[in-house]
């Protein structure tokens, strides 16, 4: 059975529901983060591997404007790369990156910024999570890498909910470490507005919409799994598979917040 | 520090080295298996899932192929594809495959076999991971690609205990149901020592020895990664994920062997 061709509005509506239903916000890990009941191990565990996540951004980016076909819709997808890659200023001086910021987040967590940047302790879910990500966006269509970005739509509220659940429970997470996503508050609204418009405007038969639901479900499930790993690993059952991130022995007043 | 070039023995001795470390015969899923501790439901959801697995190997083994460069050199991979993907008889039958014969396993143990073909409800773990492996057969040198296969190496033993075992501790399981492993018994054996004899003599640098060793490490990554999904999502916390499989409530006399 063909499903019906949608009207963009309706369009938006299933992909909204998609994110109600499995965006990574509802899984049990993120809950555990914001509410402050990861000790410090686990909250380094995650931001090891959510490097990784964070250092693919601009390749997959990449790889999209490689194939959007105009100066215009490159210079407003260029925008993100900025972002994650950052600007060097007159003084050859870095202004500043997501990627460097994310990094600070590494080392404020406790984490050797070397070990973060190999990523060779990272957990098997998220490398192959991670690759299935930009393998997607360079071999699909435009139209299914620019709606797997879509994930966006969803991003400012777990944001929030992160900064100032972490603030609030972890005293030795400061603002300045969490300087990641303030930026990001701006930034994700403002490129899913744009992935929306484009996605709304350029599926126009019912297998292409199906082909964008298809991808922003895709992308969830990169996200998800990525948390699956984290919580097998460095919640329950604790299982960390061979030669990956091994956080040091919590000190008692912190093994207390576990 | 450059690592010291190995003789070709000692080369195999890091090779299997890997296998005695990370190979997903180590697993807790694995044991719960072979040692009958799972019910029906989790015994499905592995068929369901290793077979997204099984459906993928002549499609790795295709982009292997088209790069070996000699007819002497595919002939010996191609037996690999006839196994999985079996031949027609004269009489425009099948002869059976690995592919039908794992199908039979999936039926075998409850499951609907369109369901299973379409591997609509298989866990995003499981997709990451087969998909890794395509691409990295794909991507990566010839010789990493074939050194990636030595897996075989190990999976006689693991067989072997699996038949047994399963055999054993699951009266709904019939020496019928697992014939998809019978052949492998012989044919994963001759498939290793290709590849080994291959990788011993073509991997003449240090350089390409530590991808060789890499190659086979980052493929009991994509086995032990299938495993830690099952294990999440259907023995320990139980958190499956969104859309994937949700086996059906197990009656009680089953139940009790969980």
């Amino acid at each position: 059975m063909t499903p019906d061709l949608l009207n963009p509005d309706a369009l938006e509506d299933a992909l909204r529901q998609i994110g109600a239903e499995r965006y990574h916000s509802l899984h049990p890990f993120h809950r555990l983060l914001h509410d402050g009941k990861l000790n410090r191990g686990q909250v380094q565990a995650w931001a090891l591997n959510r490097y990784y996540y964070q250092a693919a951004i601009p390749v997959k980016d990449s790889w999209l404007m490689a194939r959007l076909g105009t100066s215009e819709l490159r210079r407003e997808w260029r925008r993100r790369i900025e972002d994650h890659d950052g600007c060097v200023g007159p003084d050859g001086k870095s202004m500043g990156s997501g990627i460097e910021r994310w990094l600070k987040l590494a080392e404020g967590a406790g984490l050797d910024r070397d070990m973060v940047m190999r990523a060779d302790q990272i957990l098997p879910e998220t490398r192959f999570a991670v690759d299935a990500y930009v393998h997607f966006v360079r071999d699909r269509s435009v139209l299914e890498a620019v709606a797997s970005s879509l994930t966006e739509l969803f991003s400012p509220t777990i944001i929030s909910e992160r900064v100032s659940g972490m603030l609030a429970h972890y005293d030795w997470i400061t603002q300045d470490t969490l300087a990641y996503f303030t930026p990001r508050l701006t930034q994700a609204p403002q490129d899913a507005d744009f992935a929306l418009t484009y996605v709304k405007r350029l599926a126009d038969t019912a297998e292409k919409q199906q082909a964008v639901l298809g991808a922003l479900r895709f992308k969830c499930d990169v996200l998800w799994s990525q948390l699956n790993g984290l919580y097998l690993a460095y919640v329950s059952p604790g299982m960390i598979p061979p030669g990956c991130f091994v956080p040091a022995p919590e000190r008692a007043a912190e093994a207390t917040c576990a």
